[in-house]
């Protein structure tokens, strides 16, 4: 096993990420999965299919190619390397991948309907819309290209892949992350307030401004960038 | 006290296994129980009856034949004993199962509906809809024979006993487990997407392309197979 | 302060109780409250009001006589004092009381509407549908008179006050505790099951067999009694 | 940076009422943050932007002025500052305020429709329907000035900030925690009881008499304004 500096530590921030998933009720048994590209090259780090999240270590995860190709790592990788790999082939700014079947969101994904942007904290993370993509078989480089094709010029980090779960993307693993999480709490709020009435989508107007600020004024810049490793 | 090594060790597997099912939200009080069959004999051990799970420990797991009789044990076994030790006479290929009253897929067996298979994490572990068994009254042989009646030749290791329960079955202790986990996952997930509006279930040629691939192809199997202690 | 040994084990036990509430999410805030009778006497132990379930000490719980008045303690009793010992007062079997405002449990107290007995579990507990009692302002004796004009005769051990909350009586405070428990979770179950379709109560005679059983034969029946300080 | 023990304490204070937001769910990811007022002064203390619950500490806190501006801390405060100062500014009596997107409340704010005071413990706490406020747009005086504008001379310490979330205040900080966990709760309980049927809203006699003994009556008085730190 090669003992390079930045794989070394994004096996640590990855196997680290999956408590999150845990934390915010994401994942049920070994449900989620979290990847990241390994910067400047063709390799992403990758959780170990069918391992329980408190089994996990940085020893654990898995690196492969771009292809899905072990090139590290004692464990097979997660079922769903082929989609990752594939997202990270064909958008060369995503640093991070999530995949998760959480409760509220996949309810979405069952009926095949995007989540109205009925809420200001919606505006602020997804800018839209959460959309649906389409049907897609486990196996090859169907869901890969269903999250692509669905997420290619849409402000949203997130997919909801028809009768399956939630793909989110991000700059690193950790704001792909982080979408997962809003992803499923947005859908669970508006899941909510559909309950007992209509809900109206915000103005477009209104969704423009919100989601330019968060992206642009929210949060401590520079210690973000730092704690995230974003390298751009 | 016999002190056979494979016993001790299911003592403790099965006393460890309730924890799962306090985690993954499938308990209250003392509602659920746990059983695994003693490999190549006619004894299984379970759950004491009527103790809190923080107080479980190997110790207080209880040994019975077959027929539901202690062999070994200061507690009186689970009241669902009967239904555990039928399932064992009747499926000579299980070697665990699980009980609770999970809310969700307790809900959809008050109703007296199957789950339709309607998102791809249910085809994966269930490859079917889950069914529904006839409503049977605890003390006898009823409810096994209805479980058993329900599973032969299904799919699905899980089964919602009307107006009552769950009850899934496994391989191993751990296998049921996780089917009883991932039963609670899939009602949720499908009783709030209908919520909003129809589901419609998956083509049967996805199901099983899905249910094949899942059973075949996923997780780490070799090291599954070790840490679940099969023995086929 | 006397330092009587029955007194001094009930303040324990009713302290140690409440972390039961929040451990199967009963109570928001400072919402529940949990007293004991001491065998024998006309005293109760009971919480102190408006402290946080973290600060309770088996030294901040309050003893009173069974009018509400302060005979140990440097806190004030709870404010539904009143309540619980008018319970004491008129139920003599009653050792133990609980209160809550559970939310499912108190979401049918707010439409007023009886929980059906339409699940197994629900039937070896309560051996009913849980009642519904009067709407009653605290500050007198009118929610200890709804409680137990609702309560005599019938077999459940919890009552639903209308508009309000969930109080369970038992011969221990932790039988009441488990009825607490107990009403929360079949709460929730109904409700989920209701979602989709009608729920059927269960036919009068399996309920009575199912009760009768469940009082009479399940659970360590001796251990249970010496862990719950049963007297009778 | 100045090392005034008022505003020492505050900072802690500040920083450990947010783990109650967590424990009460309340927040997600970084989304809900509380204020206090720096007792005499023109300052509060407030959450830094963009900082996890458990990378909080008492020196990451930031202290402003009542205008926004930065006086004390070396991260940004919250996006929500100018509207934690424009309430301060303009109620001088709120010594706290606490902003969060729980989900149940959220949910009604999505609809822009009231949470009628239908159970006692919303009316112990509220003493009125919770208000919903204007729409408003993050980043200039909009949100301060719906919150005051719903809240001068209503009862109710929340207010439901249309396709927003929840603001709530209070003499101290810990009050209006107390009244963003509240808030939720009857949120929850309400939805809950709707679901199944027509709620009434209590008459407006008992909601006076409810409110008038919970605000006067309940709780350890003298030990609650101690714990609280009010300086009224």
């Amino acid at each position: 096993m090669t003992v390079r500096p930045d794989i070394l530590r994004l096996r640590r921030e990855v196997c680290d990420l999956h408590a999150d998933l845990v934390r915010w009720g994401l994942v049920t048994w070994t449900s989620g999965n979290i990847s990241a590209r390994v910067p400047g090259t063709d390799l992403m780090v990758i959780k170990p299919s069918g391992v329980g999240y408190d089994d996990l270590t940085p020893e654990s995860m898995v690196v492969t190619d771009l292809a899905g190709g072990v090139v590290e790592g004692a464990h097979s990788p997660s079922s769903d390397t082929a989609a990752h790999a594939y997202v990270y082939r064909e958008m060369p700014h995503v640093g991070g991948v999530v995949h998760t079947h959480s409760p509220y969101a996949t309810a979405w994904a069952a009926r095949g309907e995007p989540i109205p942007c009925a809420i200001t904290a919606m505006a602020d993370e997804f800018g839209a819309d959460i959309p649906v993509g389409p049907f897609a078989l486990i196996g090859g480089d169907d869901i890969g290209r269903g999250i692509v094709a669905t997420l290619t010029g849409h402000r949203s980090p997130a997919v909801l892949m028809r009768a399956h779960g939630v793909f989110t993307i991000g700059g690193t693993a950790r704001a792909a992350v982080k979408a997962a999480v809003m992803c499923e709490d947005v859908a669970r709020t508006v899941h909510l307030a559909r309950v007992h009435g209509p809900v109206e989508p915000l103005p477009a107007e209104h969704i423009d401004a919100l989601y330019d600020r968060y992206q642009n004024v929210y949060g401590q810049r520079a210690a973000d960038r730092e704690k995230e490793g974003t390298d751009s």
